[in-house]
């Protein structure tokens, strides 16, 4: 699936920074798909709309596993920046192929989707989604729950794209970072990869772009967007970055 | 899944011409996602990738013919607005339900998607992807394909649309429609049904939208969108205005 294009431009910060901002697009254009659905919350319910015996997760999670099981035959999980919400997913189709990593083995075992997950259904979608009358509830179910996988893996993706920033900000000053890891310093590998001055930018950046493709017939609430990434995306981005380093030692 | 609201609104031109509006939106997005990728031909050449004993077609109808599997699963081709490309597929693992439908039975039968698959492998990818590098080619093939299931998926549902156009302007001048219909006059009810000032309206909405949805970070060839638009999307969903009319009588 999608690469990161390891390979391809080698891993400068400013390569990882125009994938971070092209993924500001993917995630707004999928979000501004939900937003055009109710809130639903029959569908994050466990056993309301699938029965119990079927599967123990809610509706939107079966359609998320169900997409991972699709996407896991085509290789999508064995890329270094693709993270699964569900398992166990099958085996590929394909014939094997290995996919080169510029990042620390131990990459790979982070995964922060849970909490992903959890914020994107309590937090995001009830400050996304208009409430939605009683009649057109059920006939949305399936539109709303594919909208919030392809939302949910926009969201993944960006988040553990931390993992490149954090080997790149490693690499380009590894006497501190080997330092502050050593010492198990959490604080200070937070302050270390903090840069205030970028994620104000981000904020504004998103803004507009919000503000630039919901100015015609397609409709988001552009602060819930950027409220989003100011709880979910950046603070989490932040913690993959600090995980992937005390790891990396 | 999308119910195009049937019971909701009732069924109005105005109505049905919001929904068509909006899916304008759905489907720049879409194409806008998938233009990030090169053309990459070999995921539309069948037995490229997968191997033929598993699947005769090519890997991106492989991945849409599953994409359809796990949406059959949660009833989307019961809706009367959705179509699938693809065959056998699964029944649904939720209770039954019965989706009311404002169209005429006979409704339900015209498919033109085998037409829409070919227009866009064959004529709107090449016009709106670049050719690519051949170094960067086998990394993107998932997330091309899971672009075009996207950008298939809205323009079948953009087209079909035309069946509820063509049931709103049948009742707005029954007499009429039953005349053309009883001789079978195809361009009487071409004619009939085609506004020019209308069609010219929506290529310039959708090329203005389109550059408002690609002043940023993302790209896509907005000429190239309005020409599928003009090739593919308008004359097919005429053809199924037609085609409803004339199994309608």
């Amino acid at each position: 699936m999608d690469r990161g294009g390891d390979q391809l431009a080698g891993l400068t910060l400013d390569f990882i920074r125009s994938q971070l901002i092209r993924l500001e697009d993917t995630i707004l254009f999928s979000l501004i798909e939900r937003a055009q659905f109710p809130r639903l919350p029959t569908i994050y319910a466990p056993g309301a709309i699938i029965d119990k015996e079927v599967w123990t997760g809610s509706f939107m999670e079966w359609l998320l596993h169900e997409q991972e099981c699709v996407h896991s035959k085509v290789r999508r999980y064995e890329a270094p920046d693709e993270h699964p919400f569900t398992s166990p997913l099958p085996p590929t189709i394909l014939r094997p192929k290995h996919y080169p990593s510029l990042l620390h083995p131990c990459g790979k075992q982070i995964n922060v989707n849970a909490a992903i997950l959890a914020f994107y259904v309590t937090k995001a979608v009830p400050q996304l989604c208009r409430e939605g009358d009683r009649g057109e509830m059920e006939e949305h179910y399936g539109s709303a729950a594919t909208r919030d996988v392809e939302c949910l893996q926009a969201l993944s993706r960006r988040i553990h794209f931390g993992k490149y920033v954090a080997e790149v900000k490693f690499v380009g000053d590894e006497p501190t970072f080997r330092r502050l890891i050593a010492a198990r310093d959490v604080h200070g590998l937070e302050a270390a990869i903090t840069d205030a001055a970028v994620e104000q930018k981000v904020l504004l950046r998103l803004a507009s772009k919000g503000r630039a493709y919901t100015g015609g017939d397609a409709k988001v609430d552009v602060d819930a967007v950027v409220e989003m990434y100011r709880e979910l995306v950046i603070p989490l981005t932040k913690l993959v970055e600090v995980e992937y380093l005390l790891s990396r030692a």
